[in-house]
């Protein structure tokens, strides 16, 4: 599974449909890459980077809590409703779903070509996050039952 | 294969991908979560429901045929536009598209977490709509030659 | 794969696993329609169009070089930013990479459903490239190991 998306609603998709296949015993990976980065981020840093990686690093979001959705997100309004509309509904919140995930055993991959163009390092990412590249995409998707791009 | 978008343009290609590939024999499973369930929907119905499930409701569009297109939409005008040129062209309107997909024996599944995240109730949806669980997906999934997240 | 989207960084995404895929022996189709075919585009052709498609034709970018990244475009700021940072990081540009794809056997092939609705012929593409139609795409998928719709 790749994850390329930043919106709130398709990370979620994405780690619904990952936790499920895990618990039903199947192995799971997910790639993030590019604004898929940001959901994995737990802190910003502008240190040792260009202007343009610092700027990308101050304008897009830092974990799932800042992620807005893909539509009608008014600033933020439509993430939030999103999360209460979840509560409601007795549905974890996304920070428990990655939580989650992640005890299911769900392998968490983050794309190290984006993350050297925007200059994001290891130590800024959620702990326990692999750093890997295509290959290791592709090793997974060739033997793997179904691949999603997300 | 997941619909998650709600874009004219991105279900119409999901629809184009099901109809051809039921065609040539094969067996087609659709998935509706998220914003794809409003291309399913047939009326808007607010009783029994929680403030921002109502608001949601009345936000998002009913059926295919309200569907705006995911780039230029402009209110409405690009999904006009589109229309008229697949007509100019012969090419089937999205709403028989839908048809023939069920004619040729797609089977169309709305998600059920969605659903109750949104509020939507199965009579607000298209008749005949089957309602399943990411289990229900992940089992098509891996038995699937080819699966896509649209 | 297919390119449904004409967003440079899902369109770049598309490249990179394509080409990382076709370099370690795997044999990969590219299928472009809608939007995506933008990215193909080498010219502006406006004869023998409906209105419609003339207004579309030129309202759309024509290749690679015009395309804008999917947020914080900032009216081709964005991409722009992009292509700096990827060069900065010894990245290949877009158009490098469109072409290292095509060097290393990568098959591109235009929807031909798209390019009638569109009203795209086949002289306003780049050299080279295969037209086919739901029946092609179907072909490949069915026989590979992995299919990405981006």
């Amino acid at each position: 599974m790749v994850v390329f998306s930043g919106d709130l609603d398709r990370v979620l998709a994405a780690f619904v449909i990952a936790s499920g296949a895990a618990a039903s015993g199947m192995e799971v990976s997910m790639f993030f890459t590019f604004w898929g980065l940001t959901a994995l981020r737990q802190k910003r840093e502008s240190r040792g980077k260009t202007l343009f990686q610092k700027l990308m690093g101050w304008m897009t979001p830092v974990g799932i809590r800042e992620l807005g959705v893909s539509k009608m997100n008014f600033g933020g309004i439509g993430a939030k409703m999103l999360r209460t509309m979840m509560r409601q509904q007795g549905v974890p919140q996304p920070e428990e779903m990655v939580q989650m995930a992640r005890e299911l055993g769900v392998r968490l991959v983050a794309c190290q070509m984006s993350m050297e163009v925007m200059g994001i390092r290891k130590e800024e990412l959620i702990d326990g996050i692999e750093v890997g590249g295509v290959a290791t995409f592709l090793g997974e998707a060739t033997r793997s039952k179904a691949t999603l791009f997300i």
